[in-house]
């Protein structure tokens, strides 16, 4: 591989990050969105202002946080029922847990796996400047 | 922790599955789903039949490896013009370097990853027989 080629993949690489999902089988799963939603009721203390600093809606966040509340031995998330919903929302110790082990989890694997990302950004073509890209 | 509750858990932590996806930046990533397409076209020699063993139509499972042909410098899968759609199809050197590295990444990462994995795991609700969950 010549110099010139070398110093291309410099720019895609850097960008390159690595996304998890673990499924326990039985349609039970954890991926980056549920994580930084707990993450984010941590920091706002509110559902619906996590939501929001995700695009999403009260209820679509709401129904991420029950599906986590049934799916381990424990609640990740209180609510304390206010009028309308508008109470406050507490991650639990389970809660903060499963942040910690999954960040933990995504900290190895990426470790683990940097020389397999550099190759495969190695092959990718130039970036364009804006496109227009399936999903 | 008791010998009961550690008996418990070898159930899920069996079922656990870790899924990647790689993300490069401007839209362009790769993730078990194209990586399995083409894993099938190498199988198949067909897109069609590739994408039929996914429940994709022959157009889904086109529009992602021409995802993949504009995402990387070489084409990953060259499709040999057959009548209506029908002709062969074929992963390059580039498709497979791709599958080779990803399932390399894989392996490593989750090798890296077992402890919280399992930890993870220990922390789930018994399943359910059957639920009706959202996804």
């Amino acid at each position: 591989m010549g110099r010139g080629k070398a110093r291309h993949t410099a720019t895609p690489a850097a960008k390159t990050s690595l996304h998890l999902r673990i499924d326990f089988g039985g349609e039970r799963s954890i991926g980056p969105g549920k994580v930084r939603l707990l993450e984010l009721i941590n920091e706002t203390g509110s559902i619906s202002a996590a939501g929001r600093a995700l695009a999403m809606s009260y209820r679509q966040a709401w129904l991420l946080i029950d599906e986590l509340n049934r799916m381990f031995r424990e609640p990740v998330v209180i609510a304390q029922t206010g009028g309308g919903g508008g109470g406050g929302a507490v991650v639990t110790e389970t809660g903060n847990d499963i942040v910690r082990l999954y960040r933990e989890l995504e900290r190895r694997a990426y470790g683990a796996s940097t020389p397999e990302m550099r190759s495969l950004a190695r092959l990718l073509a130039p970036a364009l400047p804006t496109a227009t890209k399936v999903h």
